[in-house]
């Protein structure tokens, strides 16, 4: 018998809206819509985690998931009648990307919702999501900064990063640099191996820099190739950092605070339609790629 | 140049969850699982209507819709930047199949989002679907029993049905059987011929003979084979009935009440993953055959 042996499956790698996006004509999605092998789709950002291979932490609900479900053979049902592999979930924040697929994981499945109390509180004041019942989802709120354990042998917290809160909590004042709990990674432990999760992220800080050093392996903000993207694709009026997201080049960014932590393994994940790196065989997934980086796909399973 | 003809798209021809279901593995969700091809897969209720191919409406906005478009080329964007075929959406209720796709239909896409007051008062009520922009996504309350236009040359009347309430704000008094604002069905006219999309219906009454008569293609509730088919699979423990659905077979049936419409197009959709019919070549899918019906498939294209 083995012992216990965290693995993570990258379950959508897209950022908000996937690739190709509903209504989106870019670059890359104009190549993704023609089904050019160089793009593949992507779903949204949403990992899964286990230290046994049979029951599943979910780290984010993402819109896509029953896709993702039927896509990735550990998460299927087994045995007779109704099963999952799924024993919890627990969203990051309240984004719209992160909390909607919890409206899939109805048909009364036992699991546990594990979440900050701001968290829990969005969910609760949003009645749809009634329809996960109460009386077998039990809700638990997790503290930040604090270890806990959502399935036997697996270590999870949940740290502030700096960011933004989700758009559609956006206030007239919005502060986007500052850490916030609308914007959080997550250290994962399991079998003596440490997985960082940081989907979002504005800019590097020294807490940070501490647990990547101490990381195996680390999934991390690739949304834009730089800092101007959505600007000159016409996709947006915000710079990356204005959204939230270090760029994976130039001043301030990943490849840029990352170049040091050469024994780190080191995977893009959340990433938009909008990043050339995406086109397999461009310059900038040459750049990146030579940088030390992976560029993340969905089903990518990682054993850090 | 021809002139405007209705054309509908079968976006998903599956009952809440789709089929497989993410936690099922009843007769049909087993053989989905496993690959086998007398089952497709379905997703979650939902059709697409125009009568110019152009501009489409979408009647109910399954929490699949993201699939749904990549997969159906008439609704993929066109031309350069940001756009889509998509430019009205109308859900029947507040259903979580039927209104969770709104919250992919973000990405400030000017379209307009239809729905009874009630439907709009509750999603009003659900911040969570603020991200559909009010400024470039407007909301436009339409009464129940009056016909209008939500697009250029197509005309939709939503009609109340015997039904049930939306699990999610079922109090401790069900009325099932009741006509309810709960339970729409929509009379689709566009180009001279008439549609009728009936996904949920608890009996046939008078109104509904009367409006299936003039139609020249009926897409209706398909949930069960038959009324105890829940509680035989182990599935639950309500009757088809009491879920608000017609079985297809057995006393007070769709075939049998459908039994004289022999002029009309009959097709069934809303078709539960319980549902034996979904086996191709098995016996349940013969009888429905041999009682003038067709099987739904997603992207199914329909002209009445």
């Amino acid at each position: 018998m083995t012992g216990p042996a965290l693995r993570a499956i990258v379950l959508g790698s897209g950022a908000g809206g996937g690739v190709p996006q509903w209504n989106c004509r870019c670059r890359v999605c104009r190549l993704a819509w023609a089904g050019d092998p160089r793009v593949r789709h992507r779903t949204q950002s949403s990992l899964a985690v286990s230290v046994d291979g049979e029951r599943w932490l979910l780290l984010n609900a993402s819109p896509d998931l029953r896709r993702q479900i039927t896509d990735t053979p550990a998460l299927r049902p087994r045995g007779d009648d109704r099963h999952s592999p799924i024993a919890a979930v627990l969203p990051t924040n309240t984004d719209v990307d992160h909390v909607t697929g919890l409206l899939t994981l109805r048909e009364r499945q036992p699991l546990t919702l594990f979440g900050t109390k701001r968290t829990l509180d969005t969910l609760a004041a949003n009645r749809i999501f009634d329809v996960v019942a109460h009386d077998v989802v039990e809700r638990r709120v997790v503290p930040l900064g604090e270890a806990f354990e959502p399935l036997e042998g697996l270590t999870v917290e949940l740290f502030m990063v700096p960011g933004k809160v989700p758009l559609w909590l956006e206030e007239a004042e919005v502060v986007t640099d500052a850490e916030t709990e609308g914007t959080v990674g997550v250290a994962i432990e399991g079998g003596g191996r440490r997985l960082l999760y940081v989907p979002g992220c504005a800019r590097m800080t020294p807490a940070l820099e501490a647990r990547i050093a101490r990381a195996h392996a680390v999934l991390f903000d690739g949304t834009l190739f730089d800092d101007e993207e959505m600007i000159r694709e016409g996709l947006g009026d915000k710079t990356g950092r204005r959204m939230g997201h270090m760029p994976m080049t130039g001043e301030g960014s990943t490849t840029e605070a990352f170049a040091h932590h050469v024994g780190v393994r080191r995977i893009f994940v959340h990433i938009n339609n909008s990043n050339p790196a995406l086109i397999e065989g461009s310059p900038e997934a040459a750049r990146v790629a030579a940088a030390g980086w992976e560029i993340g796909h969905d089903g990518m399973e990682v054993v850090p």
